[in-house]
């Protein structure tokens, strides 16, 4: 099998690279902005810059995007292989699935392009989903505390940059992160959502299939390095049994449910493959309504481990 | 003028010093857990440790317990005073009211203990209060981003430490609070509501005096220093029009609000009076409800402030 990574070298291509460690490659295709050298299974593989020839001469099975919609809108039509695209460029095309495996995999089938979704609705959906085939869902209110690493490595390096000189007392004025947290900083529709509470909205009817289903979502971006958490607040339609909803969480192979008054913290989440549930609650202000806590590792299950498992669909079933 | 404080080597305890500069105060009896000595006015001031024996030989006119509420159940009967009490020990007291100036300072009046509220409380009912007096509220989900320094100079300096350590890449494993957060860890009801949670429910009932207000909330603590936003979603009984919600809250001299795309920051937030309102917007999700961002200092408003016009009410009226 060949596998090709336009944005090998980001946060996201780099645990891309981890996950595929796992499978039986005969040759990577690596391409980023600039030239660069990664070890892959212990050896070195180039990384060749990103051009309209780069798939001139290469036949890869599968080609992975873990880059921007615009690089993706760019260089989509040169690889002749199946695309998984991480970015959000596809996600709102009709044409092309929104797949999290564990929800809808089998739209997968005789697409060529296959897009995986925005982290926070991948982490959210993993939690609700299980709630959702069994008591329906009227709204969703989604609050977030997202991690500098969802905005990419130039974010993360200002988080530490920024915290680095407030504790040496030299705190910078330019919308200091270190120590601060602030609304999501993707452009705002007319009625002030911003792109990524407009995502998971969006994301969430597409993948529920459920143009009914109310959400509204505050996303905001905390100072810690990686992993989403988002406090749920979930009215159903049906009155939903506390002990049913952990039943069918717990039966869920990609969650894990922590409780007995302990809860997940975003380090905790780091490097898991699994969505954590805790603090399952019945809302006391709202009949037919869940709370839950839920954290998740955005650059796996939010990402590259999304992908991943799509590839693994593609591999068992179509190639 | 006489003013005592209890906890006046606290976080709050010196805030509310820094608000009593611009007070004609003929004497000034300071206590805390240990002996001490602090700047004010330019001079410098004892702090004496508080005994049963503190209040014996003193005649102020106004206590404040800047302090827990273990410490108040110990020693507000020893002073003959108004006692101002910043800690929750007296909130759940029907006999002792619970007051935001700007909401309720009419029954302040022949009283001689006054409670100010929780922190998250206050900055949430200062952003909601000018709307529930004319659109009424029927429900609230909160979601709070809580600073460290509203668990006291322990938190904040365990914030730092652990905040430093994982910097130089030796992160601690007890709790890490750097570039982490976690769910408020005050204890929790058999419906898993933290003592926090709780408070903001109990409290809002209190203070607005309507029992019939449904509140949920969620509380979590950041890795921010001082100021806690708060995202509401805000259920009305009629039909809020945000033209109208804006110049209600314009209107309020303890409010700032922020906009055209700019929103509060913690950062922003420190050391300002006002509770900031940001975001404002109509839920897409369900009608009669409105969507708020708040940011507020909580050791001044949430605790300082609120005390010290607790005793501004005191002097005009009735000393």
């Amino acid at each position: 099998m060949k596998i090709a990574i336009v944005g090998a070298t980001g946060l996201v291509g780099r645990e891309l690279l981890k996950l595929l460690e796992n499978l039986p490659i005969k040759k990577l295709f690596l391409f980023a902005s600039k030239k660069n050298k990664i070890i892959f299974k212990k050896k070195e593989h180039p990384v060749e810059r990103l051009t309209k020839d780069s798939f001139s001469n290469i036949d890869p099975n599968i080609t992975f995007f873990a880059t921007s919609s615009e690089i993706v809108k760019e260089f989509y039509r040169y690889p002749k292989s199946y695309i998984i695209d991480l970015s959000s460029h596809f996600r709102e095309d009709s044409s092309v699935p929104l797949i999290i495996p564990e929800i809808n995999s089998h739209l997968i089938k005789n697409q060529r392009i296959i897009a995986s979704p925005n982290c926070t609705t991948t982490i959210m959906l993993m939690a609700i989903f299980p709630l959702y085939k069994k008591f329906k869902i009227k709204r969703i209110v989604a609050s977030t505390y997202q991690a500098a690493s969802g905005g990419g490595k130039k974010l993360l390096d200002k988080l530490k940059k920024d915290t680095q000189d407030h504790l040496k007392g030299n705190p910078t004025k330019e919308r200091p992160y270190g120590f601060n947290l602030f609304l999501h900083d993707s452009p705002l529709d007319k009625k002030l959502y911003s792109k990524e509470e407009q995502k998971m909205i969006f994301e969430t009817e597409k993948i529920l299939n459920d143009k009914n289903i109310k959400i509204t979502s505050n996303c905001v971006r905390v100072p810690t390095m990686r992993s989403h958490a988002i406090f749920l607040n979930i009215e159903f339609f049906k009155r939903p049994s506390l002990k049913k909803a952990y039943e069918l969480l717990k039966r869920e192979k990609g969650i894990k449910i922590i409780d007995e008054g302990e809860f997940a913290t975003p380090i905790h989440a780091n490097g898991q493959r699994e969505v954590f549930c805790s603090r399952l609650r019945i809302d006391r202000s709202q009949k037919n309504t869940l709370e839950m806590w839920v954290v998740g590792d955005q650059l796996l299950k939010g990402a590259s481990l999304n992908g991943y498992q799509i590839a693994e669909e593609i591999l068992q079933n179509w190639l």
